[in-house]
């Protein structure tokens, strides 16, 4: 088998076998292929696309290049949920301990953020003590014994997605479906998932600037799970505005606490229930949708996903006393109001802006070696569709220094438009495919 | 100015700018770009393509990439003829002379042979003593004496084209008709060409196996001289048979000076006259193609272009009495004949394959470390519409050890298609693009 005919095929618009595909993914993986080919390679994919047994395969043989996590002993169905990535998506914090509070074991295994999304991992470790370094046996301990854990990954998992992924970002072969689909289900399916709940972010600040290429991916994947029988539903939920209120670590925290309390900002609370609904579904622990929120509202007014929430901090050394006193969290110095500079209604507010805004103050990571610090961010008091006078606050800016602050107040202010017109507060769950 | 967004921009089938062109060309052959961007921006043009200008901007960047030979000190209008690669293509051994003989200075730079396509280099060498390697000042000084110099090159002509043919050849790019008419008009205009007459091959044998591309890539290259100055015509020829009979470096000289002596192979005469008619219009030397082909004929007629050949053969150190006594060449050992095995007409014989066997011979190199032996090569006696009867000779093989000798016979045999019914005479000369 030789890579130049796989490429010439695939250019041609032909369909690659099986051989093929786990050729060219464990040949590149193994060194013995170079860039400049799987660079062309791609180029053709982004062009004559592949189909649904291609792109499983491709999905298959990349989550087989490194460490495939074993959860099986774990008892139950592991249900992993997967986010393509927002700005101020507290979602992993509430539905860990909600979903595992209604009896699905939830081992979920997360990332740190980089530009203007936010990482789980990097908001756990907010929490003064919070240890996500776990061996991959106190991870599925954690889990029999208390039905949660969130850890880093430390396993070698699908590196030919790692390499891959490196080499589309500098080729412009980035924007492929197929490619991306393949990417992100790969990495669930090499950390262990029986069953995956995606959430797909659509708008300014998420990966998918519009709905329709969101629609496309979110089939996609669901169509790998179908094909390689990993059972796949992806709800499409709307990043044209950040979620919920909290933009940065600590911030978020306290977000997600206060949701647990049943306090939280509505449309987090939304996209939690949703979200929980289809994995205790997929699950098997209910028959419907609406059966499985009956349930989510059912552990969270009796305070059983906070108490599930406690567990999780103290069972990863963390101070669990954060749950009950927020002041335990690391805090900034000072509190800067953002004001309107003129009335109106908030018509937008560009997810992607404020996402680099609370990165610019520390709360996020330009490229992969900067420190973070956890205590400073944005809460949003303004969102779409609300009413503003001239002078009401729209955001409160938590710093630790001044130095970028004009520049950040800047961006901010930017990134909400403010109209004369009353506009409709946008949608937050736009489809469920499944 | 970044790779990544000019590979975007082609992508997205945007026209690319003059200067993001010469960006693309320069960094990659200075080693400041990476393979794998140029890679992914090749199979980009393949399937959007590039406009007139792109093209025609792209050629000259790879043109301005190396040195640009000066061909300035010679007296009148320089015009080179270049062919697209053929089997058994003994033209420019005839056009050299003949049509420096007619007037115009033929100033020639030519190649070696590789895989199944002969070069005029090779060829040359097969007489005694010639000398290919001439210094640029020798080159320009028998062109002024003599009107005619044929040499191998030795500048660094247009290293970006040697080194992204290079990585198409890898990356199943090779087949577009921007790059390869690029590529092409790159290396005449470094090498000095001010018109250009260009022999598009057709057929089995042929870089361009039908009709319909090869009169695309023509137009492209005619339309890059359009745009860059440097008039040119495109003539196309059938290569679905090997031209004139002798394919083999020796046995295609002896060939050349049979045709110089007025008792060449009509197809070989044709060609000559067709692209020489051409050569000396672009000149202007004469008006009309018929006009230039009259001319030719009478230099062809009054022995001067046999002298001609004389000259250039002493002028570079050859021996020069091989025109007088063909014995004088080098010659294989044995000659075996292959004979037909059914009785009807020649339909077609496969050009790669009859260049393929005389390679196997030894008179071509498969790799470009290979040794050559000038004296073997096949000579087709019975060509496209000749009847033959069972036990007629099809060809003969110039062998020096029997080593191959089974397979190259079989392999010749299996060239030659012989059918019941009578097929026409294929066609030669298929279309003049100006």
């Amino acid at each position: 088998m030789r890579a130049y005919d796989i490429i010439l095929k695939k250019r041609n618009g032909k369909e690659l076998a099986t051989a093929e595909i786990e050729f060219l993914i464990g040949e590149y993986t193994a060194g013995r292929l170079p860039d400049y080919q799987l660079a062309a390679w791609a180029m053709a994919v982004f062009f004559t696309g592949m189909s649904k047994r291609e792109t499983a395969d491709l999905t298959m043989a990349m989550a087989d290049s490194g460490d495939r996590i074993d959860l099986s002993p774990i008892q139950g169905v592991k249900v992993d949920k997967h986010s393509t990535g927002g700005v101020g998506d507290t979602t992993t914090l509430v539905l860990a301990p909600l979903v595992a509070a209604a009896g699905v074991p939830v081992a979920k295994m997360s990332g740190r953020g980089l530009g203007h999304t936010g990482g789980t991992i990097d908001k756990l470790e907010a929490i003064p003590g919070f240890n996500t370094s776990l061996s991959l046996e106190e991870f599925i301990a954690n889990v029999n014994h208390r039905q949660v854990a969130v850890a880093g990954q430390t396993s070698n998992l699908a590196p030919a997605d790692k390499q891959l992924y490196a080499l589309r970002d500098v080729t412009a072969t980035v924007d492929s479906i197929s490619l991306i689909a393949s990417s992100i289900m790969s990495k669930k399916i090499a950390a262990g998932a029986e069953k995956i709940v995606l959430d797909v972010k659509v708008g300014s600040g998420a990966f998918m600037k519009t709905y329709e290429q969101a629609v496309k991916l979110a089939e996609s994947m669901v169509e790998i799970g179908r094909q390689v029988n990993r059972q796949t539903v992806a709800v499409l939920s709307n990043m044209d505005q950040p979620l919920g209120q909290a933009v940065g670590n600590a911030l978020e925290v306290k977000e997600a606490v206060k949701t647990l309390y049943g306090e939280g900002p509505e449309d987090l609370i939304k996209l939690c229930l949703t979200l929980g609904a289809q994995m205790l579904k997929v699950a098997g622990m209910v028959e419907t949708e609406s059966e499985g929120r009956e349930q989510l509202k059912e552990v969270l007014n009796s305070g059983a996903a906070l108490r599930k929430f406690k567990d999780l901090i103290a069972a990863q050394g963390g101070n669990s006393s954060v749950v009950d006193d927020l002041t335990l969290l690391p805090a900034a110095k000072k509190q800067i109001e953002l004001k309107a500079q003129k009335e109106g209604y908030i018509a937008g507010i560009d997810a992607e802006e404020v996402g680099l805004a609370a990165m610019s103050l520390g709360a996020g990571r330009e490229t992969k070696d900067d420190i973070i610090d956890p205590s400073v961010g944005v809460v949003l008091q303004a969102k779409v569709g609300d009413q503003v006078n001239y002078g009401d606050t729209l955001a409160t800016l938590h710093i630790n220094d001044d130095a970028n602050l004009m520049a950040v107040k800047e961006q901010l202010q930017s990134a909400y438009t403010i109209t004369d017109e009353q506009s409709d507060k946008s949608k937050l769950i736009y489809k469920i495919i499944e």
